[in-house]
């Protein structure tokens, strides 16, 4: 792991991955000025207030103005016009990454956004889910988490080695993967079941309006994921939407099958297809 | 709460629930010998040793036989015919209840086999879900649970007090509820979701070879309860058939809504459908 170290940092979205970053920057001693930009002046004030950031913009510009290291932190949605905003006013050579939960064609976007001024490579550290704010952020919040880095073959060579140094002195285990294939993978394993976490929890709300009440232990594991950010899901979602329009009938095949063994009484067939998912389910416990 | 005891109880099939109720009814002092009936013999001389139950019998009849109180915990799928094998074998007005996730048609079933000999009260203690075994049996698995107590009409009303005596001594918050709107509202909460989980597995094993190894906590907690018994999913899915193929179609129209948004690009549609979810979602956590 080489050692870096960044002058200043901008971090624009002050939420729970970038008030993270912050803090964890700040405790590796990788970096100097942290300077936030965020929609809200409260929230960026009560960032500055528990040292999360040493200064607050309410322009991205200026919080990007000599910064050596930027975060793009905001909603995914928001990440091409940020781009466009920023990019004339940052240092020549910076480096740009993201904290995003969508790669693919985002990252080719991106990239040529930022191409002839910046460097830009791209990140997904896994960690964050449920919660959001600030109130939630730790320092060590990406220790042992695993983290998506998705360097292009246009990608600078020292960038990536910056970024996958940077994740791996917070304490993530980084991936160099392709950008599509990671939205592909995501949309499986993270997209997907929170489109049907949401509708799960919609389905309950139709079936009986005080349903919800006998939910236990299972039903609130299952759903879990229905509390995450509607705004965060929101982007995400379109931004993967092919992936997550083949995997939803993927996933309605899945579940016509449950419903044709059902329908037909074939206690057999509906044993085989849960021993088959237990079987696959129980290879996570394992690792 | 009235003061019970049972001489004898017998507790067919000494898994998870059968093995906790008798560590708990030994800790309650409610009761003198606890009998055990199973299909492997292996595991109810392991259940002997640890002093689950006193003495076991590979003959259900025989672990009846003087039985005060007769616990019926085997998988839901064997409670008709075990029911005609013990009924001429029970003492005359003993008590039996049972821990079956399926209550509905069930009960009567159960009801109209035991009458004229013992004296049938269902029970659905809300615990367990995706453990089993008797090495994870538990004297306190109860302690605040829910337990729906579920008479008819033709319930002895003295059986009923003990039945809600008995699951309130273990720790229980007992609710009396009518036996199909149980069967609704869990095929809602609890049997849908492990379709959807079952299902949501299989998708992924279908989108991608490795693409669990992928699996992060959101899709851990969406799916922990994929890892339960398909034995006993497979009966209970298949007893509350008719609920379930309804609420499948109502998931389906759930899932729809989300797929409809999301080809046509509606922003503001799917966020507005996430967050009904998470408004609903919510509610639990606030309880």
């Amino acid at each position: 792991m080489s050692r870096i170290s960044f002058g200043k940092t901008a971090v624009i979205g002050v939420g729970l991955l970038g008030a993270s970053v912050a803090l964890a920057l700040r405790e590796s001693g990788l970096c100097g000025m942290i300077h936030g930009y965020g929609r809200s002046e409260d929230n960026l004030r009560r960032a500055k207030e528990r040292g999360i950031i040493d200064e607050y913009r309410l322009s991205a510009r200026e919080a990007c103005a000599d910064a050596d290291l930027v975060l793009l932190s905001t909603p995914v949605g928001v990440f091409k016009s940020m781009a466009e905003e920023i990019k004339e006013y940052l240092k020549e050579g910076a480096l740009v990454t993201d904290v995003g939960s969508i790669k693919g064609k985002m990252v080719s976007a991106l990239e040529e956004l930022f191409s002839g001024r910046a460097r830009y490579i791209g990140s997904h550290p896994i960690a964050g889910s449920d919660t959001s704010g600030i109130d939630e952020a730790r320092a060590d919040l990406f220790r042992a988490a695993r983290c998506i880095v998705t360097p292009t073959e246009r990608s600078d060579s020292s960038a990536l080695e910056s970024i996958v140094s940077l994740w791996e002195t917070l304490g993530a285990r980084v991936e160099i993967m392709d950008a599509c294939r990671h939205d592909a993978i995501y949309g499986a394993v993270s997209h997907l079941p929170h489109l049907v976490a949401y509708a799960l929890v919609n389905t309950i709300g139709t079936a009986g309006e005080d349903y919800i009440e006998y939910a236990g232990q299972g039903f609130r594991d299952t759903t879990r994921i229905a509390m995450s950010s509607p705004e965060l899901w929101r982007d995400v979602s379109l931004h993967n939407r092919e992936n997550l329009l083949r995997l939803m009938d993927l996933f309605g095949d899945a579940l016509d099958t449950l419903r044709r063994r059902l329908e037909e009484n074939d206690a057999a067939g509906l044993e085989s297809e849960f021993s088959k998912a237990r079987a696959l389910r129980k290879k996570i416990e394992e690792r």
